[in-house]
């Protein structure tokens, strides 16, 4: 496979004289990608009916004729006036029960029927029209779902249709009318008196008095994700209808609150939108400290943890659609990046498998929300510093070598549904699946492991050495089985398989894991400042859960409680570890596996590919290493031969 | 008086075929009292008018014949959906004048006549049917009044019911009609135009431009707290007209949004939720450093603290109706208590006067809001630690002594009233007056004393060494004069008397205590950083008053500020001190009174009854005291005689 | 020009026996102003239309005749109760939708028509029945616009008028017609397709999903501004029309969301409300150490800024209309001020060129939302501390030499249009344009420097040796052309220049200065805890600049990056500097003036005046100066012949 670059441009910001010269000043920089139309609604179809293509036939014209491929975004993100006009009830409506304004961006319900017809007919539009363009490579459907928290919406449309599913999910045996005994019974109503006589009844759980049923709580969460995917879903069949272009979706970072494993599962290509500075001092969580030794590269961890998850969500076909390229205008704080940051994100997302890399923007807007976000150009079209670091990506990848395919050693599950669960009862102040797993990715990654990451209902684990399920509050007896019957080692817990489909705590107790005896028979969570020290170093932080058994503990507390119990391959972990506790627990497993380790330096990464291994520090020192001294932002490739 | 244990159970969460065991798990753990009935509206009433005792009946029997007392709880926490159908505008109004939905528990506003209505109805036909059941042993009204925050409603309904009210609060002499030219006079509405011209001219004080009247605001305080009142009496009224056995409320700890006397006062029994390490992180109010000291022991004076508040509100008759019995759900944390400790709460609670103590829940629910909330028995029915402690309370019960009245030689007046009042003009940011009454009552702890709790219109107060009212914003000529003329060592203030009944600075200037010239000329709040020193030691901390007049100035500031001035018998405390500060104080007052006091090490607290004393560890390490050395949750008993 | 003393008095709150023994003692403490009237709607009009003006005819007549001159206030921030029943939708609404309701004051929109016909009604009416009167000496409308968060409103009113001013703002050329065109153009709206079809299109830039365009934003902060111009000018018209005497508002502290300039404009007096102590714990801004270390003194530069400022917004002529005299009731802390600060106060107003100096209150009310905020007597009518230090100020005036006119070195210009660009796009949390000018006064006073503030549209800067416009987002060629031409040094940036009149970023790039080749090519905002040092001393802190150009770089990073860059006398600076870097920068500009600097030991001040040098010590502890030792609290005055 060969490894591209891109960029993201809006011909309807500039005047059509200066689109050749842009298009010719991209091919020079080695981009073979263009983004287009994603947010051009309000020209396409400036009033209710009213076509205007013909500025969208040009640019695509003078962008192909250089030598680039349009990737074709749908404009769903951002309705114009008119439409909402035409559908006053689309605009989402918030926990406090205000509907949310026009005047930005993502001002639509996902339950909103109007809307829903109104994105068919734009989209059934805009393919007929370009579906057999040769310009047109793929396409992109609307621009980051849920991203300003768009996903969850309190509207009335939302309240019918969550009832409309509830009977689709409790529907009586046989029949297609709901069952709302099945339901009560199910979530246990009859706890305060909360039984349904209708699913009439049932209301969206905002604005109770305290907490609603937990039962509830995730229901709604799952139907928000599922009325993402049918959203989703109505664009892609259209576009595949009539295109055989490719369908891709650009997911922000750090967005849990639908499954994008079920939207991916109706697109061929998963992208995401990497802003590492940004999300270091908004959505990683990091301490004052890390986010401050950080300030100018970004985390280590969390874009590889992004590129590793959508290169599952994507089945291996995924991008970065849109690449910081220098300061950005809506994190708390825009720093500059370090020099040669741009460079480096950009070769890390190629290690970790991307086709292609497309820098968000071609040229900075001096206008509106964005004008505090660099591009590749600024806004008086000078050079911005990052378009001469992707020039020279462009020549390195030229001499670089031909992708294979890679399986990692070790895979991590990640669940969206989990992630929903834990938000409805975290149990402890701050504690989310998404901070777990990524705990647990960073310690893989500290010991040098290249990481790959699996869907939930993953069945089929040949070639792993390692499989690691923290935090997955429902598991099937399927999975639990699947997993039990690798030959991998696997690790499952704290908090695996707490609940039934439904939120209930099951009998047997959790874990009921096949051949392994461990129950919990009591949780409790713990404030940041009382880590319980394990026997030999690290501790246990935040969360713990009591168990008892007959399996191995193979890590214990000081006190003596098991930590890890086992049984041959099948671990169960009962507690969420500091840092130094997970580098123990992964350093036992990885021992078992045979699967060697190291202890990188504090800033090193590395990630392995089928023929080569990656060296990159993201520290602002130089760092020796067995592959040589690494200066700030450096990235060493070492061949695997 | 004999001491019992019971336990808080739910026969509608089970099947009918388990009861008659777990009754007999029950009895033969000790235990005396089952709870029940509470959240049950659905299963009783289904559908309006459609009444379903059946399983009730057979409950309450099953449980009696195994020898169980039945403590039968009125549904009205939780009216079921059908009940809002009703009366769709029986929710409270928060704040921002949102209703407050369905889908929880105490969604209903207390002055919603619809739903009063309904009240009457079910209360009634429970009574009706269980008033001379055998096994029926103890009522108990709804469930913990103000609990989320509910006392407090911004409805349309609470608003008619206000200006109701504040009519017969302002009548006219010798008429019914209000009065409103005298409610501007006391309000001092001239202030800013805010005159009215009728009752109907006014609003409940949210969403004002800035901050409301503080007469309004207290008024409103004050008709909230009158609702809950006039909501509990309808309840007991209906009771007693058909039952002899004691009817209790089980208050929530914390919850000073309505005055406890006056419920207490419909009421024969007082009882109290107990949740040491759920108040530990939610509403102790405790530094970061004491919180985790205590995180699995609670704090050591919170619990006592209202053992003696409810055993004023019960007029001595009260029980811990809930005991939390290991990790709850609900705080920001929840960790696991320490071994002991819940029979040392156990016996807490009886060495200051408990009648029962029952511990809350039996079993703990898989299912709905607090399914991490443990119980006796885990969710698959085994025995969980806190059975295990019930049952060595038992047996040590069975070899106690019987139990005498008791009366303390320092006597605390806590005041509701004061509380709003400090709520509605705190002066100072997080200055409260259960802040100040609970570090008065941690400083005479801390000396070993033993502390009766007056309510406010208390008047004759022989055999009290020590009488206390702080920060007791309004007091009448009368209680003034009553604690002047009591030969009792007094200390009044801070605060104290500084307004009228109407929230108005009184002419002469407060105190203006019979016997003692002390004015208040002005007064400060200050930040938490700046500390005031004492000459010899101990600081004012956030309040002081600057003060005039003749009385002896027994403590100072280094400054030479009067801090504490007295004549004879009678002080008035003029700020808020340390606890260095009210060691200080405690002692000067304990030695004119003539009061030996110790001083406790930290985490170890006494208690005496009329023939022991008890010692507790609250700590997590051994302590030497003067009976020997005290383990972690120790509690030794030692006979006075 | 004399110097006088006042006070703000409220008749309407005492019984009418006492006005004249309290004007006696007014006049006995020296005092030559009173101030009445401003919240005494409802006694003068108690029912829509019923005048009751006996009570104002005879107290203005008992003060007149003791011999004190009154201002007398329009009541228009206190509109009675009737006046909303007439005008239901008068209130403003807030950022959430809510209206905002009675019971306090300041609740009406300022877009309201409904409302501004009562207060046109009801001024007319005092103006023609107090215009002629002799005793009435000078007026002031309304009372501290802008208070509370009034300025903004989200009401319909507001949206209609906003569009209205908009279609003006945007009208076709030689047409009365709005441009919709124009708008979308001048905004960008085509980004995210926020294109309007018409002037009804648009909405308020609330409640949007994510944030609304900046140029959006700023627009409304304009029309809101203008807004309270509107209203003021209505009553300034009106009293103008009757009467001779001057006319003055008082503005508050730290209120920047309407231009002081536009209203001061059609005010003959400039006043305003200082509360230092207040200021401090609410509005500065300060560390809590710095918080603490001034707790009972106010922060040394905050009052002196506002005295600067409005001298500037009076053209020369201004008050402070209300001076804190002693603890206040409205901050989170409300400490007693050191002994000796009232007077310090009144005489750094003074030193600032103030032509009164009025205490608020007279006497201390016993009701209502100020009850704890003192006054120069107590609620029983004892002097409070603040008249014995008023006192002791009148008879210092009454030996002070006359004062003249005064033109500071140095000028700084502060520009609300700036405010507000900065607010809608701070770029890094808690940067605003308010506190780097504040920032730059201060390293200006601690370097000796008395100030002159001017407004943006200053163009003739002759005999200033110093003028600095930091932060200026949007310059006029014009004005960029007058500093560059003024032969002072002139200091411009961060910030200055950097978007057109519609904040947008203007090609060619800022700051676009005539003669000075420099060029910001990326911002950068920066978490407090990375300053960047530079070389010799300080460093940046929270925003820099990337600058390229030729000018010369005067001040540097340790790295090398350019900070401070000039031609001759045009400086640009590319970042907000901590104190000691703001220092540097001051002391290189002062040499290039010739102007003398001091370094003046923390909490020492000085002011000079055209006669004087006034020196303060605003710290807790004696100091030592080339004046002598200043002991807390001390103001020497030296002559400067």
């Amino acid at each position: 496979m060969q490894r591209t670059l891109g960029t993201c441009y809006y011909p309807e910001h500039w005047p059509s004289e200066i689109w050749a010269d842009d298009a010719r000043r991209m091919v020079d920089a080695g981009l073979t990608w263009v983004r287009i139309g994603e947010f051009a609604w309000s020209r396409i179809e400036p009033q209710s009916g009213k076509l205007n293509w013909e500025w969208l036939d040009q640019a695509i014209d003078v962008l192909g004729q250089a030598g680039l491929q349009v990737v074709l975004g749908t404009p769903t993100a951002t309705p114009p006036k008119w439409v909402l006009d035409k559908h006053p009830d689309m605009l989402a409506v918030d926990a406090n029960g205000n509907p949310r304004k026009f005047g930005s961006r993502r001002h639509y319900c996902f339950s909103n029927a109007g809307y829903l017809d109104e994105c068919r007919r734009i989209v059934t539009l805009l393919a007929e029209r370009y579906g057999q363009n040769p310009f047109v490579a793929a396409w992109q459907t609307d621009n980051e779902y849920g991203c300003h928290d768009t996903v969850i919406s309190y509207s009335n449309a939302a309240r019918d249709a969550f009832r409309h599913w509830l009977r689709t999910e409790f529907h009586k045996p046989g029949g297609n009318a709901g069952d709302i005994d099945a339901l009560n019974s199910a979530w246990g109503n009859v706890f305060w008196s909360m039984e349904y006589s209708d699913f009439d009844d049932i209301d969206l759980p905002n604005l109770t008095v305290t907490e609603p049923n937990p039962s509830h709580a995730l229901a709604f969460r799952r139907f928000s994700s599922d009325q993402v995917v049918a959203f989703n879903r109505v664009q892609s069949d259209i576009l595949r209808a009539h295109s055989t272009a490719p369908i891709a979706h650009n997911y922000m970072g750090r967005i849990t609150e639908f499954d994008h494993y079920k939207v991916g599962a109706d697109l061929d290509i998963a992208s995401w939108d990497s802003y590492p500075l940004g999300f270091l001092e908004d959505r990683v969580g990091a301490s004052p400290e890390h986010q401050r030794a950080y300030a100018r590269q970004g985390d280590p961890d969390f874009q590889a943890f992004h590129h590793d998850l959508y290169r599952a969500v994507g089945r291996d076909r995924w991008w970065v659609m849109e690449q910081q390229p220098g300061p950005v205008n809506w994190a708390p704080y825009n720093p500059i990046p370090l020099p040669g940051m741009v460079r480096l994100w950009t070769w890390e997302a190629f290690a970790h498998g991307a086709e292609a890399v497309c820098y968000f923007r071609w040229r900075q807007s001096p206008f509106a929300q964005e004008q505090l976000h660099t591009g590749m150009l600024r806004p008086d079209s000078v050079d911005a510093p990052a378009i001469v670091e992707a020039r020279q990506v462009s020549a390195e990848l030229a001499a670089a070598p031909d992708v294979q395919p890679y399986r990692a050693p070790v895979a991590l599950i990640f669940d969206y549904d989990a992630d929903w669960a834990w938000a409805v009862q975290p149990h402890g102040q701050d504690l989310s699946y998404f901070g777990l797993i990524f705990d647990t990715y960073r310690a893989l990654r500290r010991a040098g492991l290249s990481v790959d990451i699996l869907p939930p209902d993953s069945d089929t684990f040949d070639d792993y050495s390692m499989i690691l399920a923290p935090g997955m509050m429902h598991m099937s007896d399927t999975q639990k089985k699947a997993l039990a019957n690798s030959s991998a080692q696997v690790v499952i817990g704290p908090r695996s398989g707490a609940r039934d489909s439904n939120m209930v705590i099951p009998t047997p107790m959790p874990p009921a894991l096949p051949d392994l005896d461990v129950t919990v028979a009591r949780v409790e969570s713990l404030r940041p400042d009382m880590p319980i020290p394990l026997n030999g170093g690290g501790a246990v932080t935040g969360y713990f859960e009591e168990v008892e058994g007959t399996a191995t503990a193979t890590l214990q507390t000081e006190a003596g409680h098991a930590v890890l119990m086992n049984n041959d391959n099948v671990y169960y972990l009962a507690a969420w570890l500091d840092d130094p506790g997970m580098d123990r627990m992964v350093g036992l497993i990885c021992q078992a596996a045979g699967v060697r380790t190291m202890s990188l330096p504090e800033g090193i990464r590395i990630r392995d590919t089928a023929t080569e291994r990656f060296w990159f520090n993201h520290s602002t020192i130089p760092i020796k290493t067995e592959v040589g001294e690494l200066r700030p932002a450096d990235v060493v490739r070492v061949s695997k031969e």
